[in-house]
């Protein structure tokens, strides 16, 4: 199985304690890794994490606040010190260059690399990057200034190939790319042999959406139908709907609610607020509405 | 005695590590709190320290590299959420106002409480605080930026009060005051007890000088002269002495010589390079031309 994991290295709301980091997290999909959001200390946290993080390419920003993109220019700046030679691509809302572009200037001058900013649109749903494996759209979100969620599809892999069928047919090496792509094979002596004796049907094709910060907002569940996994950010519990609604945020319940609705594979609660002693209050509330969820911790890896 | 600690933070050069956050430190004399430098992390650091952080009304900063100073909107944004009212006052170099005053304007709108940026000047030493217990006053250094550390000089202590002897002469409390200031006493029939019967002499008055970052700069040894403790920067070891002049840093035995000359009772060498495996080398260039010498450590508190 082709790797598809999401590294948790920092699921605390706005208030960062000694066990939760602020926002962010790195998703590595077939070695290729994405930043999403870049809390105070992310490079801390990704030295803590044994991730390469030199690899990372593309880092994704939710909004403008600063629990979730304070690490940014600090990690911009080491890169710097380390070397670094490739081009890094920041993504985030308007306001994105207005903000960073003078602290690049002043911190970051004689970058030993090219830092291109990149504001994305969060109105409408946006395929914002696209390789070999991956789409990377965007999913708008509510909250108190621009913000967007993003919703990492992988592209259908290819079939894999039954070694044993190959040998018997005595299919040439040249031929392998071909029948993983779907074709049959028609032997020297003209023998069809149908694709499906030959392979067996690649792994489905997997999905990741990262929701935070936001209000309830059930128009997204079209969006994020089905994927194997939610991240959702769940602020707050039951006991504070008021403020969460006020502040623009969701309740673990709500969290669970979109989750339910979108059906989706599983659910990760994070963006905890600092308040809860017992942060088991948001897990259980959650897993009322929705069974298959799990409580974010900092340093944690799923695997899809 | 009366309180007089340093708390340090962080102290390592431009890359943070595992072990070590970049430069920042918590002064506490008689409870008032001092933070000098502010380097990123830096709310994280102040939660583990146990320090009562929200007691801090002043930060002292040496200059404006992003190692020195990109803690500190974090941690404004932070005392906001914890519901700060007193004002904050934020001293560093010519460029403070600019850098800093758009990111205020940007991520911590609608505070909770007056932050006052003051830019000083770095090439005459100046007093720039000044209560009934300090006075802290900048030392010109040099770097690559406007820079300067800071002399914190302790007021004069008053005596301490000899019980025994307030008590044989039966001397009012409302008089205590009087005669810690030095009075002499004279009893009701007219008898003039001289002061140095009734008191011991005060406490020597305590200083600590603060240098990063800097190119040897002997010219600061008048003005630090016999500091009781100096915490001077040494980023590299003796082999690397051509890139501590390029980069406008000291060795370990450019830092010891200083505290030789300035003849301070200890020297504390920090801003220390992550290059170095064995960071005792440093330890040991600095020792031999300078025996009272320590490395620095996060997490450690020095008493005066």
């Amino acid at each position: 199985m082709e790797k598809f994991e999401i590294n948790i290295l920092g699921c605390g709301a706005a208030l960062p304690t000694p066990h939760r980091f602020c926002s962010m997290q790195v998703v590595n999909i077939r070695e290729k890794l994405f930043m999403l959001d870049c809390g105070e200390g992310a490079q801390i946290q990704l030295r803590r994490s044994k991730i390469k993080f030199s690899n990372i390419n593309n880092i994704f920003i939710t909004h403008l606040h600063g629990d979730h993109c304070f690490g940014l220019i600090p990690l911009i700046s080491t890169f710097a010190l380390l070397g670094r030679t490739s081009t890094m691509h920041i993504w985030g809302p308007r306001g994105l260059i207005k903000v960073f572009q003078p602290q690049l200037d002043f911190f970051c001058q004689g970058l030993s690399y090219k830092v291109e900013l990149h504001e994305v649109d969060t109105h409408t749903p946006q395929i914002i990057y696209e390789d070999r494996s991956v789409t990377i759209e965007t999913i708008p979100l509510k909250h108190k200034m621009p913000t967007c969620g993003y919703l990492f599809r992988e592209k259908e892999l290819q079939k894999h190939i039954r070694r044993d069928a190959i040998d018997a047919f005595g299919i040439p090496v040249s031929q392998i790319n071909n029948i993983k792509a779907g074709m049959d094979w028609t032997s020297p002596d003209g023998e069809i042999v149908p694709n499906h004796l030959l392979t067996i049907p690649a792994d489905p094709a997997r999905s990741y959406a990262y929701c935070t910060d936001t209000v309830y907002k059930p128009d997204i569940c079209k969006q994020i139908q089905g994927v194997d996994l939610l991240y959702h950010e769940a602020t707050f519990s039951n006991e504070h709907k008021v403020l969460a609604t006020t502040n623009y945020h969701c309740t673990a319940s709500e969290a669970a609610a979109i989750a339910k609705q979108a059906n989706v594979k599983k659910l990760m609660i994070g963006h905890v607020s600092s308040r809860y002693k017992d942060e088991g209050v948001l897990l259980r509330e959650a897993k009322a509405i929705f069974g298959e969820t799990t409580l974010a911790n900092d340093g944690i890896c799923i695997k899809l």
